[in-house]
């Protein structure tokens, strides 16, 4: 039987790590997994040895190398194609459950929205990158742009993080209309972590992608 | 007034290298190139530092981090934007003269006759990578398969020259062609380094594109 492969979205500071970990600790206890599933934790940029190299160069990019816009967006797809290929699908292959911390929605909603690289040209490189895998649910955790700023105020920031609020806010709008147009499911994600984990939990219980089959 | 943009290529053991070091030292006393313009040599992938990077990932990765097919394509992508953003296109807009060590066409010949990956997205991805920059004149070296062979046993391989014959037999074959559709200037590479530097010699001087305007 394949796998499933769940998917965190969300702009800086909406609390996706907490969730992560919560979350990866609860769903093989949940009833969800079929036995002997395992379940895989991970993440884009870094989700390979590959990716952890190019994550690097995109966030913490040495003098003089930070990327131009277009560089960017091909090393995000570059990272992305390696995930799909070399983690995730081998993983799906063997009945195995994915987790993974942001996927191509955020290329969407940072370089799309964010920097305004063309739309077109995105879904091209996603059609690329993902081989045409798409996600049996994607959490998106549905943060003011006002909290997230808060938020954020209280930790080091990297390249992207760096880009100033009328970037987040395009992001965040982008975030918003992708939910609609994709079908993701809606955490309000400014609650306590406690209460956004519930949310989560239930989500996920009555969500029908993840149903055995 | 705008520079011009040279680009050699050919496969591996053409003598790329050789060339390049004679073109560069000849170019800037030939009377060709203005007064006050500068040579900047350079060369994909690895034009700029985010470029050395890349190329380290993609000709000499660590343990487990090669990339698949489609992650090398938009890594050697990436490289070539941020070259063409941050290196070529700026020295250009000065008046100066670009050489450079492979470009768009080598990611055809290579990744698309070498690897078959789709040409349709290839070309996709060369007019993202390069903005519409296309080379003013690109000197094609061209030299047989078996010439080739027989160079390469006398030096160490980086990751995509330890491919094989059959997979250089159809980056051979791609070269050729491009040649023929893009208009390339065909050098006979078999000949003495001396009476191939002579035969591009003769090309430049008589080329349309490198006169004065």
């Amino acid at each position: 039987m394949k796998g499933r492969f769940l998917v965190l979205e969300g702009i800086d500071g909406c609390g996706k790590t907490t969730q992560l970990r919560q979350l990866a600790e609860w769903l093989p206890d949940s009833g969800l997994m079929p036995e002997g599933a395992t379940l895989h934790l991970t993440r884009e940029p870094g989700g390979t040895p590959l990716g952890r190299a190019l994550r690097e160069l995109l966030l913490h990019p040495p003098d003089e190398a930070a990327p131009c816009p277009e560089a960017e967006l091909l090393m995000y797809a570059a990272d992305r194609a390696q995930h799909v290929q070399r983690r995730i699908l081998p993983a799906l292959a063997c009945g195995d459950w994915v987790l993974s911390d942001r996927f191509s929605g955020s290329t969407l909603a940072y370089q799309g929205d964010g920097r305004g690289l063309d739309r077109a040209l995105i879904l091209a490189l996603e059609r690329i990158a993902t081989a045409g895998l798409v996600p049996d649910v994607t959490l998106w955790l549905d943060l003011s742009l006002e909290a997230s700023m808060a938020r954020r105020e209280e930790r080091a920031e990297d390249r992207i993080e760096a880009e100033g609020q009328a970037f987040l806010a395009r992001v965040a709008d982008g975030f918003r209309q992708l939910a609609a147009e994709r079908g993701w499911v809606g955490i309000p994600a400014a609650l306590s972590p406690k209460e956004v984990h519930q949310a989560i939990r239930l989500a996920l219980e009555g969500h029908a992608a993840l149903r055995r089959r």
